[in-house]
């Protein structure tokens, strides 16, 4: 039996998400690439219902999204169930520095790309998060602007983040990327993100970050 | 030639690091477990020596650890270095799920941890990195605890985070961890914390945070 059988057979899973996440839509993405079917089942951040106890009981952190497998197993965090899923995988790039370079990008994004990018987008489309003073919104605005600029400088020179081919790397910086505009973030100066994320979407199965799964 | 004599043959290499800075730690620890020997670099970052623009050539994102091999690869990111390192040692449990597992933690340790339980110490050692809000104190405070009691939940009732042995999860979350009082957190509320740093300490190569590397 080779690892992807041995992955199948931990399907149908429940994934338990926020439709507007960037973090849930990584995982989307790959189960969808990989034709994996689950449950999509809402958490509403807005209502409080990953502070719940219940949701606690199964990821103590609080942080959607949470994937249970067929035999409940409870895997969290975006980036760790994105590297689960797809480590034998066509996102996975092959040998040890590229590993390397997708785990560089992947703690890039959750330290200084999502609690910038996400956060401003979040706040413009979920009003209820409660409201920014413009220092901290000014703030926020030029450290998310400073992590673009870490990955214009990549992608001015390269059609991927990591070696010449799609990977859960560009799908990790993909989610909050695409839609940084909606948290006020400027794009346009952007020439390099913005051919990466015409390439993304080519690769990319026909899901968008709004669109609950089937 | 196995991948240990591949990784081998990379060394000596030059760490530019800050002393006082956990993430640097851990990648000094995992150095001195596989007795692989490089030039130690120091880089003020009270004195803003990680924005140069020499700093920023190596690493764009301005962020210490930086390790640079023999061959001139530049790796960045601490736990993506830890991962780097030890993929093939004995600090990696084996298992995709373990995999899994370990990265689980690295994503809390640089989204939960690090950003709350360092900070505050950071704050603490160096003044010159200006002045905190009693509020925002408060607030650091209460969060980088929220981390701590999701470590304790785990460790009252397991020897280490992943499995039954000290692993690169370990690491990662140790290094900033066991200094965690010098922010004012308060570490005697958590004996499953206590417990596992001891046991961590017994497995960890006899090097202090505070000790130039030989």
């Amino acid at each position: 039996m080779n690892s992807r059988t041995e992955i199948a057979a931990l399907f149908p899973a429940t994934l338990y998400d926020f439709l507007s996440s960037g973090n849930g839509y990584k995982v989307r993405l790959a189960l969808a690439h990989l034709q994996l079917p689950y449950r999509y089942e809402e958490v509403d951040l807005v209502r409080g219902e990953s502070r719940t106890s219940e949701f606690l009981a199964r990821n103590p952190v609080g942080k959607i999204p949470v994937l249970v497998l067929a035999d409940g197993t409870v895997l969290c965090e975006s980036n760790a169930i994105l590297w689960w899923l797809c480590e034998d995988s066509d996102w996975m790039p092959e040998g040890r520095l590229a590993r390397q370079r997708v785990l560089q990008w992947m703690s890039f994004e959750q330290y200084n790309h999502e609690p910038t990018v996400a956060v401003l987008r979040a706040r413009a489309l979920h009003p209820e998060f409660g409201t920014l003073s413009e220092a901290q919104r000014t703030d926020l605005l030029k450290r998310g602007h400073l992590a673009l600029d870490v990955m214009e400088q990549t992608l001015s020179r390269r059609p991927f983040l990591v070696e010449d081919q799609l990977s859960i790397a560009d799908v990790a910086l993909y989610a909050y990327t695409h839609v940084a505009h909606q948290g006020g973030y400027d794009l346009h100066r952007y020439s390099g993100i913005r051919a990466w994320l015409a390439r993304c979407r080519q690769g990319l199965p026909a899901l968008r970050i709004d669109e609950t799964p089937a």
